[in-house]
């Protein structure tokens, strides 16, 4: 079959003949029918991630959505046919760790898989698996938003704009900070109560919550003097390794700062979920197979709206 | 009767006679046996707090325990006689909004009034009232350690050796990190498993929990790159009002850095049970009712070792 992979740093993908794969007994193999390409792709050819890669040349692709075409021996909990999603992970994730989703079939272990509800289509489903993933994660489990908080959205890109569905979808009021002014119309069209460049415009506004998408040291100092004595600010982006924030208050109004860094297997079956009940949807482009390797190139020179999503097979 | 009060900023507080507090219906009065002198004391005559005072001329004096000499008509809590200490409060608080406890006698609102355990004695109650509470809330409350943490305390002056026996009481293993090493000895006798001058020195150890009663900004750096994977760091101690931190390590580690900023009466409760149990003990240097003027330089030219209680009555 044919697969996109990668074989040293600084090296576009290759389109290789590579066998098909059989599963172990632990393991199933999927028809891939949607992979997202994600920037950590760009990453891992231009040197910076590639020592997380398990081995080269390796085929590519870590947001993977297909249907079941083989099961291994030990196998009790899948069936040929069956649509499923694999959440992205490192350890011993598909494009990652091992040979990934770039493909036709693609092999992984079967504690990884989580099957899809009915309407989830491929391309929003592979979407899911990494970006909506982490945006959910920062959300609800590291951000705890429940019904009824008051809950600001710092950066209102790719993972931002799904957090901030996710956040209205577990029921908070929804208040955005996106520099960007061309997106403020997308961000009122969600439901945002409050729109503005500067998240620190919300002061009055009693925060609960502030998800910082963008990760500028400045943003996560603004969420520092913005939000309500208490409240709780959650650090995805990391635009900035470093940054100087006002710990004095953070110290008198008792703030708490938390990070957050991708997800886990459950937070991707309540993703799935919300995509379900048509409360949580990702901006996609879409491409073809053989337009992977351009792909990639596309997203390393910020060419791309929304995530990029090659849909085939 | 005699009181130290407050009149002007940059006036030593000076020895008047008062009227003797009545208590209205819902206070009690306290004849009071200990009072100790706060920092917060120096920053009410230097200025910097002095806006925190609910009016001035006014006796100061917020760390407070003593006997109940009289209770008003609608309190049923309390009898005369009883042993009692005052949680350090801003709001409606002796000796910040109220006429406070460099006094005789003290008139209190009876809900903010804690009893005293039978063998607590009044000096260290008193001292248990602001730095107690304080050193407490950040451990328990803010830093939620429970019996097998490994706790690191950066900083072992009056509140982190407070902070540190109160880690040791909830059943932590103690780390300290304290640049005078004059203090390493004293750190050991109190049971620490590691003492140093860096905090960084336990990164081997995955700390579960960090407090930093320090506050340089480079203390709470370092906590960050110290600490296990999802542990916690609490910020007390404010030497700087900001700080550089490391939001890589902070995001893809899940830290948590969380403020923590006094106590509260329930604090005191339980801080006054570990004191009963002999498993706190504050280091205090005890001066007299007439001393109580000189004390206040003493502390702002940085003279004094551990807490500065005055005891009369």
């Amino acid at each position: 079959m044919k697969a996109w992979q990668f074989t040293e740093v600084d090296v576009p993908l290759t389109l290789s003949d590579v066998e098909t794969p059989a599963p172990a007994a632990n393991e199933i193999v999927v028809h891939v029918k949607a992979a997202g390409l994600c920037h950590s792709d760009v990453g891992f050819i231009d040197g910076t991630l590639t020592p997380l890669l398990g081995f080269h040349p390796i085929t590519l692709g870590h947001e993977i959505a297909g249907i079941v075409s083989a099961v291994g021996s030990d196998v009790t909990e899948f069936t040929v046919g069956q649509r499923v999603g694999i959440p992205a992970t490192i350890e011993d994730g598909p494009g990652t760790e091992k040979n990934g989703g770039f493909a036709e079939e693609v092999a992984v272990l079967a504690k990884l898989v989580v099957p899809l509800p009915e309407h989830v289509p491929f391309d929003q489903a592979a979407a899911a698996t990494d970006a909506g993933l982490t945006s959910y994660h920062a959300v609800k489990v590291q951000g705890r938003v429940s019904e009824g908080m008051k809950v600001g959205i710092i950066g209102l890109g790719g993972l931002g704009s799904l957090g901030a569905q996710a956040a209205l979808a577990l029921g908070a009021k929804l208040y955005v900070a996106e520099k960007n002014e061309k997106v403020h119309d997308y961000a009122r069209s969600l439901g945002a109560v409050g729109v503005s460049t500067d998240i620190e415009d919300f002061k009055d506004d009693q925060l609960d919550v502030i998800v910082d998408f963008a990760g500028y040291g400045t943003t996560t100092d603004g969420a520092i003097k913005t939000l309500r004595r208490g409240g709780r600010i959650v650090q995805v982006g990391l635009a900035r390794a470093t940054g100087t924030l006002d710990l004095q208050t953070l110290t008198l109004n008792e703030i708490e700062l938390v990070g957050s860094q991708a997800g886990t297997k459950q937070d991707l079956v309540e993703v799935l979920e919300l995509i379900e009940q048509g409360k949580l949807k990702s901006r996609i482009t879409e491409i073809g197979f053989d337009e992977i390797g351009d792909g990639v190139g596309k997203l390393q020179r910020g060419e791309v709206i929304g995530r990029l999503v090659a849909v085939f097979g």
